[in-house]
């Protein structure tokens, strides 16, 4: 069975942001056990799971990842739309826009420490589409 | 349901390179909601999404994977298979070798800007071989 | 058709591991074809594939990640679990912790160079809890 539903996330600043309970309110029953795939339609962001107690980490996954991919890179092409553009695209296929999570008992079935990032990474992103597509 | 094709990739010179007409003219008729799964069944090769319009992003996106890990890096171990290959393989495992799109309206339900990558990290790197499986 | 199964694997100390046997001894019987999903239940930890015959290959990318992400980097606010905590998260996020793989004529699809891994990023991560999620 496929269930799949399209979630308009509100603009979120540059950054690392825990969106579990935004992705969790808005899903339907889940089935007894299956994945859930959530897939973000954008090639500037991303999704991942990481640590889901200490804003700090996600503060240092914002510098790390800023000094790996600096917006002053001055040796870019592609640098038309922003020097946050092209830095954006990296990250988003480093990070990945596709994460696929196990159902189980009809939760999601995350470790304790595991919650869901959304990776935003222009200065002015704005709202972000997701499609959720549930397998069971 | 489960639908699942091989592909053989024409050999690709080294770099990113859209493929997104690639494998959607080779795809059978989609169900109407789903996932499609691309696996490349390579270690000095990947596949990712990311912007499908101006070609500097891949040229971009080539110059930075090389920087970040040289052909020429000297402490490198395994080395038998020539100076790409240790690269090749820790490229494939940064960018990822499986990736999950959700099919809607029997289409891939990919963003306005988002293309399917053929990231080819060896110099002759040959045919790729690709499966691609279809759950609905 | 959905088969999810729970693995809890032994700890294995820092470094890339080849763990396909590990897994594939503890599948129940597999369907003809389908996805199998690895996910990780944790955040400083992954799992990828990669080249699955020469060990130098593992031990390049511990070297090569330890350099990316250093434990001495000092500007981690995020550092009261260890130095080698906020290494492992960052680690975790550019590997991932979910993995979805072909299953054909009831086996594991994987290319012929390919195995997989498990990254342990912590100096002691002790047991992993791993879902398999097998849908057919």
């Amino acid at each position: 069975m496929v269930e799949q539903i399209e979630i308009h996330l509100p603009s979120h600043k540059r950054g690392f942001h825990l969106i579990t309970n935004e992705i969790v309110n808005r899903l339907p029953k889940l089935p007894q056990s299956g994945i859930l795939n959530i897939f973000i339609k954008h090639t500037s962001a991303a999704i991942t799971i990481n640590e889901n107690a200490d804003s700090t980490v996600r503060n240092d996954f914002e510098t790390f990842f800023n000094r790996l991919i600096p917006d002053s890179t001055s040796w870019f092409n592609h640098n038309s739309e922003g020097n946050d553009d092209m830095p954006a695209h990296l990250k988003s296929s480093i990070i990945g826009q596709s994460l696929s999570i196990p159902i189980t008992n009809s939760k999601l079935n995350l470790g304790t420490w595991q919650g869901i990032y959304l990776c935003e990474f222009r200065n002015n992103g704005g709202q972000r589409r997701i499609t959720i597509t549930i397998l069971s």
